[in-house]
């Protein structure tokens, strides 16, 4: 039998060191070969949607840097897309939805069409396992994803990115059985989406909830940790050997409740997190992955090896799997990526 | 002698009860009357440097609702702009700024002429003092304000708001010797800045740093704590009575040490810390003041409720002054600003 992937050994509670690594949108604008397949395709959910490009710019930085994990190239509005919500990237802009503000919107959300939509996905979570394995990339693990329910709702509520969010943290105070009916929905989805990506091969999933942070501490019970628990839970019940990261990005203080709430096998930090700290308050041994500034990292130099050596020393003797805190800034030069990953493999 | 200010009482270690309470951006778009006031000037700069308008808009929310606290009505850029860097506020798109990206730009700020261009501002303050005494409204005390460096500087080298302060943050990292010269700058104009509040009349005085949870641990420490932990010693040692309320936004697990590290004598504490938690992991007995969500008083009634009364039954017995978490929004009807007044003083 095989050793188990240093990826799967972390994320199960062993302190493999020197740890592994990956990196938050380490497929994207920062290499060369991944603007090379983009400029290919007209759109984004065309390159999320066509297994052979998709599979190619998973496999991209695991070429360059073989990293312990390669993640599944998609969007976290795949959900919204898939259950009917009409959804543009536009340049510069991100992405853009017609804004679902009511009970009609919400009903005319179709599961019945999850399945078959995301089916393009699911082809390239298995050419991808087949590509490692050819490729002799095989200690190199694939995680799946998907984006937590509230921070989804949260881009479909409010029709794209924003920056308070005003419409959907509106909709959770003024109509909370509106909004709890739209996260049940986003979570049934996301149960079943995050199984098929189990079934066709991903070993590990993470749920990016890029702004929990947002919430008071009782919306974030009500929103984040319910949902994720009940996700969790879920997944547990038919994949029981399967890790769920969670990512409640800028949780603060109540990180951890969270990781104690939900039942995540490991967590993702944020950039703002003391890992001192969270090792001091969060009192459950849970893996830690982050949380390198991407800034840090777009910098380069003394002010990468700094951050990340005070990462490394803080998370030593402890199941701890190295990234950055956000994702990866598209002008990063990819020597730098190069350059971090050598440094954490010397640690 | 006349009995301190509830207010001052609370910053100063008091668990008064019910506790004093004001709210971030009290005087505002919310209210009508601010609305007539700002149309007859034709930019933001000139209504905050014409103090005739500026006291009255000050007074406005004092004179409904009897708050406990007044806040010099004014912006937190008004440093760049007193230090030479031209600033506009362009409808619906916050502050444009002509970024600061290199020595020339930082060079080219003028300290000296700092307290000429905020002379209208220290106006305003006596103007205040004065007012809130011939109105009867003599239980309201006054508090002075400043963006601290970081998040000004945010502004300055960006041009202007952002989602992530990319520029900033890039320099921060890429030159860390020039980033910390015009931190340096800022946070003497700072202490000017804020003394001459002081002698005007403020009572308080508040720094908001609200990108402060932008940043990694170890910049926090060198941007934030350094630089508040300056001002309040300097501070301190000119006017040992005057309190300063430090409001780090989104610090998150390094709320407790921004506390020890810089001798605020009160925490403004954002939406998503929980107060409980706050209190069990700070370690310090300061002052809180916070943090119900806007989006809780713009929804009002249950919600608005539920989530005050959760407020006021985790504080009581604590020296706490009830506020928002983050600024009230335009869109809140001003009643249910009423509500939760009353709410607060039958607490």
């Amino acid at each position: 039998m095989d050793t188990p992937k240093r990826l799967l050994r972390t994320l199960t509670g062993e302190a493999v060191w020197p740890p592994p690594v990956w990196l938050m949108r380490q497929a994207g604008r920062y290499l060369p070969e991944y603007r090379a397949v983009r400029s290919k395709v007209k759109d984004f959910i065309s390159l999320c949607t066509t297994p052979e490009l998709a599979t190619e710019v998973t496999l991209q930085p695991i070429r360059r840097y073989r990293l312990d994990a390669a993640i599944l190239f998609s969007d976290i509005l795949v959900i919204p897309w898939a259950l009917g919500q009409r959804l543009a990237f536009r340049e510069g802009e991100g992405p853009v939805l017609p804004p679902l503000r009511d009970a009609a919107g919400v009903a005319a959300l179709d599961p019945s069409r999850l399945m078959d939509q995301v089916a393009p996905i699911l082809e390239t979570v298995r050419k991808v396992r087949q590509r490692l394995q050819a490729e002799g990339l095989g200690d190199t693990a694939l995680i799946g994803f998907a984006g937590a329910p509230f921070t989804v709702a949260c881009y479909m509520v409010e029709g794209g990115g924003s920056r308070d969010f005003a419409a959907t943290r509106g909709m959770a105070f003024s109509d909370p059985a509106l909004f709890t009916r739209l996260l049940d929905i986003l979570a049934d989805a996301t149960v079943s989406y995050l199984s098929a990506q189990i079934e066709a091969g991903a070993e590990a999933v993470m749920l990016f909830d890029s702004w929990a942070g947002l919430l008071s501490p009782g919306q974030f019970r009500a929103h984040v940790v319910r949902t994720t628990r009940y996700i969790v839970g879920e997944l547990g019940r038919r994949y029981p050997a399967v890790p769920v990261i969670g990512f409640p990005r800028l949780a603060g203080l109540l990180i951890g409740e969270y990781v104690r709430a939900t039942g995540v096998h490991a967590v993702g930090l944020d950039t703002g997190m003391d890992l001192v700290l969270a090792k001091s308050q969060m009192r459950t041994r849970v893996a830690y992955q982050g949380n390198l500034d991407p800034f840090a990292l777009l910098a380069g130099g003394a002010a990468m090896r700094e951050e990340s050596t005070s990462i490394l020393e803080s998370m030593r003797g402890w199941p701890f799997v190295f990234n950055l805190g956000h994702g990866i800034v598209p002008q990063t030069p990819p020597a730098h990526v190069a350059e971090l990953v050598e440094l954490v493999r010397a640690a």
